[in-house]
């Protein structure tokens, strides 16, 4: 039985998504949950929801961080909100993971400070967020967007944490990696991939060489390796991509009936697509690299994707990556 | 009636859809068509046409340029290729337009290069490759790969060429112009566009702000600036992500007989969209900041793409794009 402490207040539409998916989680998992945040309107919900048998203790939070506050503000300027006082529960060792579905430049601020939060693991130079992209084959995309600029060292250990991360959880053995570029030849790229080609290249890691945004969504590597700001781009692009091409179809078969039928036809084909493609249903962002979990899901979560990312949270704990992290960074990362 | 220089020895199946192509444009434009390259080959294909009436002409060229060939080897090492032969016709005032669908590293240095090509029209520090992203409200990409390393400067003459192209071409008053990043407040982004914003801030520029990926697909802006590398990752996610999904509805319609009848039914709909998506349908790449005009199609580009990239390359001879960028950025550029 794990511990998750789960930010009640995190999502655009809190408490209810955030609430209901912890319930779902501790019904599915059997898990302790610790809701953080308004105690009232915490349990407004929870009334709401058949709880019998289920270990939820609501933990009070008097402030919340908006998707409007400057992390910057946030992470001195409101120590006593929910991420606050939920990434306290893993600082104090009272819970093995946080999950917020709440502004992620605050989460990440928080979780990062040394005192505050949890702090970096030794050795690692930027934590980073990893993101499990959402096609079939399932490949790591690590940075997502927690660090617009990189050196090529921090490349690297983003390489190591996805690999560790990949292999513990996933249960993949010696990790693909490659770097994400613009072509598969070494001299293609900017001077960053160049310059993380060699360290790659030289470390203990299955490095596979650069791909291609399509050989990646297509699995060619286990884990993409990029920087934070490409890494967003792409993730949102390819997010913006499948929504503009479901609207793209629902237009079109309006205009014909025998396209109407055939779409009503094609209903569930297009719903397992678009379940297969959910970014809710691979969970949340991971944030690696420091001193406990912490899982950042997208704020228009609804209860199962909440569901879902306390579920990556708990497998994060119970296999220990952090663990892994601190030894492999402390070897992979120094040689 | 203008004169366009077509790289024969271009596509990955060349000469067929570039002879092709020219042939359909020769007829659609009226315009006079150099074909350069394989003598005997381009009349090879040019037999399977009929050419009555259309202004064509085999210009000779020895060598050609492979999609293996490295771009620094080949712009001194094959001085009789192609694409020499083509760029040399529109820096001797022959031509008014080079087109071709071979490689893209070459084609930009050998266009670049003063004396063997064009050279950079004074004041550009960099030419970038513009494209017309393939969404309904037909946005315009630059840098979409000739600058994979770039500095703020360079990004806001992208943003004056994309602009005056735009305004040119497509006949869009005032274009707006923005950043493509991470998110649309000021303080998202890389360094790089938050060194970007206050000199596009400070330009004659209609700049609109940042812009993340779905409002630039959904045409928030009419340009989209942004460094190479990043562009390159964007259109190449775009459209891995737009034949993922066509894949996985393929793949899903063939689970059940009602799916299948239903993809039949829709099919015309699915050519519709595909049709719009097709990176074919917009035509090629525009070199922009070149003293010539030059466009690179796809090296998968069938006769139509092939067609298309000619009517692009003829619209930006025809409105002066290249004497506009001359005008523009001696202006803009050095207030």
């Amino acid at each position: 039985m794990m511990r998750i402490a789960v930010d009640a207040m995190g999502s655009d539409s809190h408490p209810g998504p955030d609430v209901a998916g912890a319930v779902m989680a501790a019904r599915e998992f059997g898990d302790k949950i610790y809701l953080v945040g308004d105690g009232a309107s915490i349990e407004a919900e929870l009334a709401k929801e058949n709880t019998a048998g289920l270990s939820l203790e609501i933990v009070q939070a008097a402030e919340v961080v908006t998707m409007r506050d400057k992390p910057a503000d946030v992470v001195k300027g409101k120590p006593g909100s929910s991420m606050h006082v939920g990434v306290g529960l893993v600082r104090e060792g009272e819970a093995d993971a946080f999950v917020t579905a709440g502004n992620t430049g605050a989460a990440l601020g928080i979780a990062m400070l040394r005192g505050v939060g949890l702090g970096r693991i030794p050795g690692v130079k930027r934590p980073a967020l990893g993101v499990v992209f959402p096609t079939k084959e399932r490949p790591f995309l690590i940075d997502n967007g927690a660090n617009t600029d990189c050196k090529a060292e921090y490349l690297r250990q983003f390489g190591v944490m996805g690999s560790l991360y990949v292999e513990r959880v996933l249960g993949v053995e010696r990790p693909r990696v490659a770097l994400i570029s613009t072509g598969e030849e070494e001299g293609k790229g900017n001077l960053l991939v160049k310059e993380a080609i060699s360290l790659l290249a030289n470390s203990d890691l299955n490095y596979i060489g650069n791909i291609e945004p399509k050989e990646f969504m297509q699995g060619a590597a286990d884990v993409g390796v990029t920087d934070g700001f490409t890494g967003n781009v792409l993730m949102k692009t390819a997010e913006a991509t499948a929504k503009y091409m479901s609207e793209a179809i629902r237009s079109e078969a309006k205009k014909s009936p025998f396209a109407l039928l055939g779409g009503l036809l094609m209903r569930p084909a297009f719903k397992r697509i678009r379940r297969q493609l959910d970014p809710n249903e691979v969970g949340g962002a991971l944030l690696l690299g420091v001193n406990g979990v912490v899982v950042i899901a997208h704020g228009r979560s609804n209860a199962y994707a909440i569901k879902q990312a306390i579920g990556q949270a708990r497998s994060l704990a119970e296999k220990d990556v952090v663990g892994a992290i601190r030894g492999g960074i402390s070897v992979i990362g120094e040689r």
